[in-house]
């Protein structure tokens, strides 16, 4: 597709840098802000530079908030001794939309991944160990994705924590969904969700 | 989703009213926009402001351009005299894509559509009458969308362009798509198909 204006262009090649949008969808969205009202263009462009230069992270759990401290790290109704460690801010989000977890979180901002250049100083594994000494944490539950990177980043968290004895270190549960028909579960998680059956709950 | 904070969840709003952007993908944005570098950032809110601040529309044809006449409207080898009607600019690069077109474009800048509240002084019909007369115009082909807003504004030009007698009024030619299968055909582009039979192109 040949832009007719360099500066369309260069919009059109900016946008596009965002994950999962293409040249096509790119110049939709261009093509919409450019006829967009004065005021709306601003108040696009000033939220966007607003995420960028007022965000916060909660000093504890690294969660994106707007407070110093996150409302769920100074709530007195949350276990402040389990901490869920999780990639990122979406994690965070998709486990307390299910209101079943009452402990409270540390993001680490990613997963070790050479191959991207991410390494263990790039993520904040470094101050969830050192929380978990501060805090004298009980339990740590690693949420990560189950990636050959996300069990590095396990693996390697684990071996940290081995210094306290006392810490439980737990996973979460993976299985077949819950709805699903065993016939059409991958092989990988159906063999482990028979290795690591649990008790039936007897109602 | 509830979004822990006001900062992320304002520019999530606003990423969303983009076209066809829903709120997770929106939330995907605003992260990858909130991990980028500094000068990445920059970059990516420059461009935007530039396509908004910066922008022209060529003084003739009212397509984007960073001249005040564009390319196509001042080229030589483009014949003047033929005007494509067109609702935005996007039906320009696709026609231009196809290297078929040797003639100039009107763009409208969107169709009549009294339920959004575009009227015909919303677009630049007025301009389209007036550089017909002014630059003595010999076709004028309409291209617009087949939707009833694309066909009213398609009538209204026409009824406008009689006062010209000499003037040509063509409409782009619609069918079966080129390699298509009539059975899988839509009945009206079928029917219309039949109706708008041409000769046969004995090689």
């Amino acid at each position: 597709m040949e832009i007719p204006s360099k500066i369309l262009e260069n919009a059109v090649d900016e946008i596009a840098t965002l994950p999962g949008v293409g040249k096509r969808s790119a110049m939709r969205y261009a093509l919409h802000l450019l006829k967009s009202s004065d005021s709306d263009f601003a108040a696009f462009i000033g939220a966007l530079t607003s995420l960028k230069s007022d965000s916060h992270y909660c000093s504890r759990c690294h969660c994106i908030s707007d407070t110093p401290v996150c409302p769920i790290c100074s709530s007195e109704k949350r276990n402040q001794k389990i901490v869920c460690v999780v990639e990122n801010i979406q994690e965070v989000m998709a486990i307390e939309n299910t209101q079943q977890y009452r402990g409270v979180y540390h993001v680490l901002g990613g997963v070790i991944s050479p191959l991207d250049g991410i390494g263990i100083n790039d993520l904040t594994i470094g101050q969830l160990i050192e929380r978990v000494e501060r805090e004298a944490i009980e339990e740590v539950i690693l949420a990560l994705p189950t990636t050959m990177e996300g069990d590095t980043t396990n693996i390697y968290i684990d071996r940290q924590l081995k210094q306290f004895p006392q810490v439980k270190v737990t996973t979460i549960a993976r299985g077949i969904a819950i709805g699903d028909n065993l016939e059409y579960a991958d092989e990988v998680t159906l063999g482990r969700s028979i290795v690591n059956r649990i008790p039936f709950e007897r109602s």
